[in-house]
């Protein structure tokens, strides 16, 4: 017997038809998200639901037959978090993308989990509203899965982390039960807040079915747009923390250093830049954003000879264009594990100094961006061929362990997914690992959502052996 | 035997000394909070922790004696949450009051729970940051106590509740260990998020020893204050929805009822107001402060012929003495409980509608003020006597399905204590009722922690009977 004529597949496509697919490129494909990881084999079936019943009678027949699921959105995950393998159910919310209530006056918006984070920004522009959680993968991830891992962005200094815009998520159980967490109203503190307890979870609670999320109004007023070179990572990071130092609260901070910004000026066919140098990309916005950006640029010009800066939207993409190459610079060198540590601002300098550390220490490069203006970087780490191998997760860890030490975390915003399991325990403590996992249990007692995700293999009840 | 001479406080004193007060005025005010409510008999002993290690070993013993445990503040709760009765130890951190660190470059401070709200802002303010959480209450209560409830306050519309404001805590578990959840770092989302599983726990899942807080700069400029009076509750109630609907985030924007507003009056020997006259008192920070009460001011004139509108801070503070005699107001009309629904902004004209239907239903006071920029209002109920009478708790309850019928909550800052769980389950619905109570019961499966309280009295198991 195949896996797809397995019970299981025979009862989902008996109870949801053609949102059952079982085509070998949808199985193939629902193995592996863009962080390079894949599970070593297809899952059983792929459920597109359309839904919510559609992700109820799925989490019933899983539950009736001990087949563990894997929620999916979009797949733009960079920690394995939603990869699906042998033996599992990948139920995709990806097309259950409506958004069903804007209300101005409440500053909120329903929506189901599918929908773009970019797509729903674009809706609420019309409202004068917009949702502040702004990942830079924004044009192709979900809001669910953006819930799902707390993803972060760019703005974050600013406006804030996932966890401050969500009020209440629709959540179904694994025993297909429906439930409303959280509230419609700016406050409300009835009960443990489990809404909170959801996001981050990375489909190990419970399948995101909605959310309510908190809106804030379209910040008026013109957007300024800066850039600075500096001679080395260092100096390009102390004039990040120079510029916090000032009091002065950008919209965005972020650096590329000297390897990054080489390769993204390559990919766009500008000039090379000297040798080492790094850059600062910082937006302002807001009624004082001019003000703000004279008073940035002051403090970049006393440690950068090459300040740019304009008020002029046009002008200003223009400026961001070699940060928004980012990641097509990474591609041209090789292939990348996209790392994502967090550190306190002040720590920041240090921590380029523990990445140039790791990289001499391990013979690899590890080009790195950050966004500055929180302290959480992405060091990517180059290699050749398509699975990662031992020795640069040997220079991982060695970079984990680092961003620890200074005071930081393993994840900012990407999650802890399969490829950091492996850390958790370390940065939590065995108490708090087991306390966790417990609380996971509470919702998912036989270990059927998501199984082996965040909590590793040691925490997969369901397998034999 | 009494009940002082009991085998675990001979243990307490044993290892806590002087630590331990038995003193019947100390036992007795240990029985209440501010909220009117207090438990029928005192507890066994009230432990001032001055140190962490006091709260190990204050539960380390409670944990051998199977002693339940109330974590106590300064007891300026309005629930009843922090009330401890018979054969309960009262575990009082109000003592444990340091700022251990202040980084303005990480925007950070990292404080013990006992300090009050008003000393570490009064602190802060030295360094040009300030914690935003602002519990009316900020001179008398601690930071601890507003992380404990979820504390919201006046400023929460524009600058966020309690839950956006802590990046970790430090717990003491049931078992007397120490466990450090949540990060230093602006953004972490390594496993699942506790930190904001234990804001508004309301001392049911451990004794937070300690809290890393998300700091902000001081808001620079000037702030500008309004007042304006309205003939009815509803017109106040629809000219605030007014300047939300005009795209203006005020940081204060209160609602005070026309009888909280005479008998504020009354209190401050100024002239009565128009009889059924309500007002609202606004104030405006940051960059476009002017810009924003002139915008304000312009919206209310539409609705009112009394608008006044000052950007001198002393005159603001003559505006703002009306709002902040409303408990003295109060007080004068006879005791009161004072009750804490929050609803959709949009809801409240709607909210105030069925305040006057319950008066009228069960012929009872309810005086309101309300935060209005968040949809947060504070009935108080007037009666006679001491304890709350049991139509006064009818008539509550009538409010109280009526603020969750529009799409409202129970509570949006004064937690659920011991007064509110009756109506939990109600809101919650009995599936996540028990999900919580099970989340519960991982952290402290004997039911030590503050039992009755939130979850009530079904989930005693440690009471026999």
């Amino acid at each position: 017997m195949t896996d797809t004529a397995a019970p299981v597949v025979t009862a989902l496509t008996a109870a949801l038809g053609g949102r059952v697919d079982t085509d070998p490129d949808a199985l193939d494909a629902a193995r592996r998200d863009r962080s390079g990881h894949a599970a070593a084999h297809p899952p059983l079936a792929v459920v597109r639901a359309e839904t919510v019943d559609d992700v109820r009678a799925t989490m019933r027949i899983a539950s009736e037959t001990a087949t563990p699921v894997v929620t999916q959105g979009a797949l733009t995950g960079l920690a394995g978090a939603a990869n699906a393998g042998r033996g599992e159910i990948a139920l995709s919310v990806a097309r259950m993308d409506r958004i069903l209530e804007v209300s101005a006056d409440d500053q909120l918006a329903v929506v189901e989990p599918g929908i773009l984070n970019a797509d729903l920004n674009d809706h609420l522009a019309a409202h004068g509203l917009w949702w502040a959680p702004d990942p830079a993968s924004r044009e192709i991830s979900t809001v669910g899965g953006n819930i799902a891992t707390g993803a972060g962005g760019l703005l974050c200094a600013k406006y804030g982390v996932t966890r401050d815009a969500v009020l209440g998520v629709d959540v179904v159980l694994a025993d297909g039960s429906l439930m409303r967490m959280g509230h419609r109203s700016v406050k409300g503190v009835t009960g443990l807040d489990l809404t909170s307890l959801m996001i981050g979870s990375e489909g190990t609670l419970g399948v995101i079915v909605g959310a309510t999320l908190k809106l804030r109004r379209t910040i008026a007023g013109e957007v300024c747009t800066l850039t600075a070179t500096f001679p080395t990572v260092r100096d390009a990071a102390a004039a990040s923390a120079a510029v916090t130092a000032a009091g002065i609260q950008p919209a965005i901070m972020e650096l590329m250093d000297a390897t990054s910004l080489a390769a993204a000026s390559a990919v766009l066919g500008l000039a090379a830049p000297t040798d080492g140098a790094s850059q600062l990309t910082i937006q302002t916005d807001g009624p004082a954003a001019a003000a703000e950006a004279e008073a940035i640029a002051e403090v970049l010009r006393e440690r950068s000879a090459d300040v740019r800066l304009t008020r002029d939207r046009v002008e200003g993409e223009e400026l961001l264009r070699i940060r928004r190459a980012m990641h097509p610079g990474m591609a041209s060198l090789g292939t990348t594990l996209i790392e994502d540590v967090s550190v306190p601002r002040s720590r920041m300098a240090e921590m380029f100094d523990e990445i140039a550390r790791v990289e001499r220490a391990h013979d690899v490069r590890i080009p790195t961006v950050a966004h500055a203006g929180d302290g959480n970087l992405h060091p990517n780490f180059l290699f050749d061929g398509e699975e990662v191998p031992p020795a640069i997760w040997a220079a991982a860890d060695d970079l984990f362990r680092a961003a620890v030490r200074l005071g930081g975390t393993l994840t900012g915003e990407h999650g802890i997914g399969v490829l950091k399991s492996r850390w958790l325990e370390e940065e939590l403590g065995e108490a708090q690992w087991r306390l966790q996992r417990d609380i996971k249990r509470v919702f998912d007692p036989r270990g059927l959502l998501n199984p082996g995700k965040v909590f590793g293999p040691r925490d997969e009840p369901h397998r034999q052996a």
